[in-house]
């Protein structure tokens, strides 16, 4: 006999209990995302590796997880092949298949297969497991949840608005008190033309996140180190000392780039958006920050990352705008904009909260006690009747002691046990039996759909 | 650049339209699932192939899809191991994973991995993808979708009963006249017993269900053919013969194998349960047939088929009773009964049914149209007071031509369109176009939440 099975490293089972919660969460987002008139699709679990290489850099083709071909995989590859080894490329030889990394790909790819049929602007939203063979640690899995809201065929700054809309909303529904942090890739872009380092956007961003930790001289050694001249230190100065709310940062900022075509339409963009945003404000607190970068290689205008106010997790909920996502298959031109939802850090920021305790059941419950066959009709009237009121009911399968009856029902933290052994069936009665305040009182059948409506 | 993108064969991209109607199903089957104490549990897409392998004979080992091992697989691999190309036994060295195959076996593996959490009977339902290396065909995917349903740690035959109680309740929902076939793996063992022939149950249930098709007597020769004695014919024939309704069939059996314990076993155990069937009648036709063999070398039990009465389709549901399913994962002598229901196949029976045909959008659903900048706050604030209803709706997020932004609100079957240009602003009113009817009114917009309340 096998020891205990187990399942792969990083890969999770979720018991009833998890589930309950987790779907709250799916409910929560995904009744949002429906509200705002974004419609769901869905793509397979396994996608062509030629649809997934190359577009996730080098580091996330070694994410990737290849799915073996069929049947005699070996046929195409060479004795001489096999013995050099060359894991990597005998690799793309005996698979041609792999599991999704994430859902912006496979959207993409959607549009371009599907772009016939498809009306735009297309407001979709997509929640599916993704696979990524990252090293398993707290909080990251191999298997994990992403929830993807993208409008794609429209540049209107308005459809950033609404995305933040979304994620204020979604949030204040889950109880979750956040930031959104929002930059945009022009400024960014903006900063390193002014300075001369076009080149450099990454390392001055990397610099501008530090300043909080180490400090302004410290960020210049640092960019001293990676060969940037005195000059365009200089230049950078302004910008690494910019100070003051959203309002102010974008003053100086339209200062400072004036001389860059790129970065001005950064902060005219930002303007545009902070402006809708002044017409209808939302709960949770929006700020510039100039040292979000993420995706950088990726996005071309609004960056968008949230973090949860009382949880220190890291991102909870990002994304930005894609100015030619779909140009890898083929279909360039087509701008699109979209966050993805962590459904899984969420959960970890739920329970570090405390917000689950409140979850029990999936609301009201019942199970009918089992006598055996002589009171059985009786009972499977009774059990009828409360499914008839659309409440969960069940009896228990075996005319067992009554107490592991009762035991079973409290494992499932049933609300109602219904009694009706000889003495209630002479009366046409059945015994309810409160099972969170323990009252137990007797009534008539016939009041019994009366009762549980 | 790449041609026009593709996803892998038998898999699946789901649209809008699609996902509206597979929602559908999935929530009608999970809601009855519910209703009866089943809770939710999810399993990964992952499973060690020390889990998988095995467990659905040579032929289903071939169909699972192996996932390649990360970093550099083929470094356990000696030369001479590669060069002798035994792709079966390499597949095993340089994949340790595979993709779930079905439900029941992760069900299986769960159970025995938590069994110190679980309090048995345990009542769990799941929903998720499986994947089989199948040679696609029409209505046979690669990527295929199930809904089962287990009971686990109960012999109780109200088990039995509950599921025909499930099974007849989603499809009455779902609006699909069916019929549910049974039979009893004993019975059939306890015929075979009869004639001498236990081991060759299969070719006898084979006959059986060639009756109706071939006639009595072709079936006789064919049995002949397979070494099957004239005595042992003698004594199965009044089995062929067998007809008339469910009590006339089990009388006969009673009658015809009253030396075999184990087929009297069966018929009791069917009588048990079309006696529960007597309490409380369904709405299908519930009827036993001695040719259902399903899953024969797994059941031991109660065998459950599920056809379509009016789409020739095969079967839409089915399962049965295992007695020793965990034993494979170490903990024996634990009982089970669970049924399966095939979501893509459902949907091609309402297809098939045109029951979709109403099926158009996901409920009341609003656009405002999109007049620019100057106008755009008003109608911002009209977008919010739609959705404090909690009514789906967007803005067209650019300020488009009339034309193109009615096109896409026909897209998307919105059935309302709201237009407040200068005019309507003037006099805080807004033009509400019902797009079933084509009607058009102004309204004052403090009462446009009364409107759609």
């Amino acid at each position: 006999m096998p020891s205990k099975p187990s399942i792969p490293k990083g890969t999770r089972d979720f018991s009833p209990e998890e589930m309950l919660r987790r779907e709250f969460i799916f409910d929560t987002i995904r009744q949002v995302f429906r509200l705002y008139g974004y419609q769901p699709i869905e793509t397979p679990a396994m996608e062509n590796l030629s649809s997934l290489l190359g577009k996730y850099g080098e580091e996330g083709d070694k994410l990737l997880f290849r799915v073996l071909n069929s049947g005699d995989f070996l046929s195409g590859v060479s004795d001489e092949e096999l013995l050099k080894r060359e894991y990597g490329k005998i690799s793309s030889r005996i698979c041609e298949k792999g599991l999704r990394y994430d859902l912006t790909v496979p959207f993409a790819r959607y549009v371009v297969q599907h772009r016939d049929e498809i009306v735009f602007p297309f407001k979709r939203y997509q929640m599916q497991p993704v696979w990524r063979a990252d090293r398993p640690q707290k909080g990251r899995y191999r298997e994990f949840f992403q929830c993807d809201v993208d409008v794609i065929g429209s540049d209107s700054l308005l459809n950033e608005y609404e995305l933040i809309r979304i994620i204020d909303e979604i949030f204040s529904k889950l109880n979750i008190a956040v930031v959104i942090k929002i930059n945009n890739r022009k400024i960014l872009a903006g900063i390193a033309e002014i300075a001369g380092l076009s080149d450099k956007i990454v390392d001055i961003t990397i610099a501008i996140d530090k300043i909080e930790k180490i400090g302004i001289e410290s960020v210049i050694e640092e960019l001293k180190g990676k060969g940037v001249s005195m000059t365009a230190i200089n230049k950078l100065r302004p910008v690494l000392n910019l100070g003051g709310n959203t309002e102010a940062k974008l003053n100086d900022l339209e200062g400072l780039l004036v001389a860059s075509e790129t970065g001005l339409k950064g902060t005219t963009e930002l303007r545009t958006l902070f402006g809708y945003l002044d017409y209808r404000a939302v709960n949770s607190s929006v700020e510039l920050d100039l040292t979000l970068a993420r995706g950088l290689n990726y996005y071309t205008g609004a960056i968008i990352e949230v973090k949860s106010k009382d949880i220190n997790i890291g991102s909870i909920c990002g994304g930005g705008r894609y100015d030619d996502l779909t140009g890898i298959f083929g279909m360039p031109g087509v701008s699109g904009v979209g966050v993805s939802f962590g459904a899984d850090r969420i959960y970890d920021v739920l329970s570090g909260l405390n917000h689950f305790e409140t979850f029990k059941t999936y609301g009201q419950s019942v199970m009918v006690v089992n006598f055996g066959e002589k009171e059985l009709n009786y009972n499977l009237n009774i059990l009828a009747i409360i499914h008839k009121a659309g409440i969960t009911a069940e009896i228990f399968p075996e005319p067992a002691k009554m107490k592991k009856q009762l035991a079973y029902a409290d494992s499932k933290k049933v609300t109602y046990v219904l009694i009706a052994g000889e003495d209630e069936i002479t009366d046409n009665n059945v015994t309810v039996k409160n099972m969170i305040t323990g009252e137990q009182s007797k009534i008539k059948v016939s009041t019994l759909l009366t009762f549980f409506k």
